[in-house]
């Protein structure tokens, strides 16, 4: 871990419509604990817009709770179908403008980055990603539903990751 | 044109993350007039975060000038690959959270539906919806460029589209 992720809070996020996994962790010198974690749920038969809105006012109210000045997103670059990469793209769209208006620095990083992170292997199992979070935050058990424990994955990656000064892929911005 | 769609101020937008075209018509007695037009451009070597929130913030901008009541949004169910998918879909939800959060009613329509209205022909040509955009707006010449003729054409096809009331498909919501 970097001298520089000293003491931040970070919120690890999986996006989705149906469910949008969350994580915050922060980092104490060189660990990382477990703040919280959980999963926002919204419903097929709420109008589609509504479920969007639903997305950003949870995720503003896990913000304003938990108060980190990172949000770690998880990035696909492959989904079942052309529909499914839509939806998913609105979800993730709407997540990353609610980082942005909350002022948090944004970090992206692909499942073979998290895996490579936390498993030191691109290819890892998502159980070994999952035996790998719960090792790394010190719980009795894994994290349930499995979209909490990916986005507990991705604050973890983002937490030892080179600082992001360093990093030309980084993407980052802040509302005015 | 239904009584219900008399005076109203319609925005039209066919959304990108390089271009989103936009357009605002207001429909009056039985006819559909021109307001204004154009495209938000964000360059690729913008920070992918900072390219939707500045998506964000201009389309905010054309709500506050041109008040309209209605988002006019397409609907896509496909696209060239996952990938592109996945970057339309966030532009798509960054456009959709901003309806939202300047209490716009949104409706979504389909590249078909949009035909339809316009040409009374599903499978018509790009080139003829955009001649039919020209005619139903009286103008000079075709609107450009054609994301920003695309986005009239959708703000069109919702205009003589039958009430929110009475179709099953519309999705609209209001923040809190």
């Amino acid at each position: 871990m970097t001298k520089q992720n000293k003491k931040t809070i970070i919120l690890g996020i999986d996006p989705g419509i149906a469910t949008t996994g969350w994580g915050v962790i922060r980092t104490e010198k060189n660990d990382v604990k477990l703040v919280n974690y959980g999963c926002i749920i919204t419903s097929s038969k709420t109008a589609f817009s509504e479920r969007l809105n639903l997305i950003h006012k949870k995720l503003k109210q896990i913000i304003k709770k938990h108060k980190p000045t990172k949000a770690a997103v998880e990035e696909l670059f492959f989904a079942k179908n052309v529909k499914t990469a839509l939806k998913v793209g609105e979800a993730r769209g709407v997540i990353l403008l609610t980082a942005i208006q909350t002022n948090l620095m944004i970090e992206e990083f692909t499942p073979l980055q998290v895996k490579q992170a936390l498993c030191a292997y691109g290819r890892a199992e998502k159980a070994q990603v999952q035996k790998m979070v719960k090792l790394r935050l010190n719980l009795k058990d894994i994290p349930k539903p499995d979209d909490a424990a990916d986005a507990l994955a991705v604050a973890i990656c983002c937490a030892q990751t080179i600082p992001v000064s360093l990093r030309a892929t980084v993407r980052c911005a802040k509302s005015e």
